[in-house]
């Protein structure tokens, strides 16, 4: 990718995958809104279904946001690096503070009704997400978005931040599908194995989590849709690598 | 990769991830064992100790067997491409047979206490899971094993492997969470919430099953240590690229 000029126009199976993922993503905000809406009650704040909130953030946040934080190289290929790096860092705080939010509802809940905190494997897997999730943000945004970092530290630092980013995304999809779970023979025990309406819908919302998780990690992952460094990237990193190698690039991207 | 002769020795952070990886892995092995065994009454067929076969069954087939199938390229970077396609393919083979003994478990016993079958976000996932992985199994012999497939349909395949080699791996350990978190509920309901023992157990398992996927998939994606082609390998695919472009290679890889 480094031999040419970046192509005008996004590769076409890149769109379409890019499509589906936000598809999929809108669908299963709306199964989570149904479910939560047509069997549970709805979501209230200081009420007894402040718990719903909890679902109902958590993928919001830290599925639906967090997987879009994560496309934003390849859907704006062409736009500024600086510009495309700002929008990753803010969708990643956006979801951070909603899923703060989802937590600090299922805490309260707990609280109101007498229910202890953080002895399921759920509860294990999805704090320790949310800790290195916000620990991610943090480093990236101390690695990449302030003047400190030298190139070759950001250099060698990047690759970790990808791999823990997808790995992250996975996990928060893993802890959604341990709170169905949960919630479910929570809920409703006695009748699930019935195949109750409820049952169903809930078990489809964790198909769809897995086939947005399938979706956005394949478009992640293809080598040919990677960003395109634009030519003055190239040439500024050259100038870097050549003139001041190992130094900080003071006030830039 | 494709610039220089093959390294005599594997990379030392390469040998370092895999040995972490074992040790993960008949850690994972043992504490499934400890839970069903101290707390499950053991293991046995035809008995009502039936369904503990199915927990042991899939933390062996689908996880170790499957995570250890994958890292072969890895390990054996300096063997034979063949002899290597082969464990590989031998490895994933195992692993579908114990997968299957696992599954006929949890179907019989049900059968024996009268629980319906396929009902529950856990059955569905594993259920896709070891359905996608056998047909990537017979897709992978059908494209890499027999000799009837020509290279540009290989190369063009292969990527395609890969992601969903490391999905399906995810999938599997997902699917496990969701078995312990379903079996907790099922048997200790009244006192997982006062942080029983077989709890925290069961919930280091979980722990365990995350940290071996997360170790092994860092090994799958380092692009430092994929396994270099070796010179007589680079040399027959050049061959069949120029003389036979799109043909079949006949005989083997």
């Amino acid at each position: 990718a480094m031999d040419g000029a970046p192509p005008p126009t996004s590769p076409a199976g890149l769109s379409a995958y890019v499509a589906v993922s936000q598809l999929l993503g809108l669908t299963l905000l709306a199964t989570t809104g149904a479910w939560l809406g047509r069997y549970r009650g709805g979501v209230a704040w200081h009420s007894p279904l402040q718990f719903n909130a909890h679902p109902l953030c958590m993928v919001l946040g830290m599925v639906f946001l967090q997987g879009d934080a994560l496309l934003v190289y390849r859907v704006f290929r062409h736009e500024a690096k600086r510009s495309t790096k700002a929008l990753h860092a803010l969708l990643h705080g956006l979801a951070l503070l909603i899923a703060l939010v989802g937590i600090i509802a299922v805490f309260e809940s707990h609280r109101a009704e007498g229910i202890p905190n953080m002895y399921s494997l759920h509860s294990w897997c999805g704090m320790v997400t949310f800790v290195l999730y916000l620990l991610q943000w943090l480093l990236g945004c101390g690695f990449f978005l302030f003047p400190g970092a030298s190139f070759s530290l950001r250099g060698r630092y990047k690759p970790q931040h990808i791999f823990f980013g997808i790995a992250l995304f996975i996990l928060s999809i893993t802890s959604c599908l341990l709170g169905i779970t949960e919630m479910l023979l929570f809920k409703i025990s006695d009748s699930y194995s019935h195949f109750v309406p409820e049952g169903i819908l809930a078990n489809t919302l964790g198909v769809l989590l897995v086939a947005f998780g399938l979706v956005v990690a394949y478009v992640l992952t293809r080598d040919e849709w990677k960003r395109p460094p634009l030519a003055e990237e190239l040439a500024l990193s050259m100038d870097f690598k050549t003139l001041t190698e190992g130094e900080s690039p003071g006030g830039g991207s």
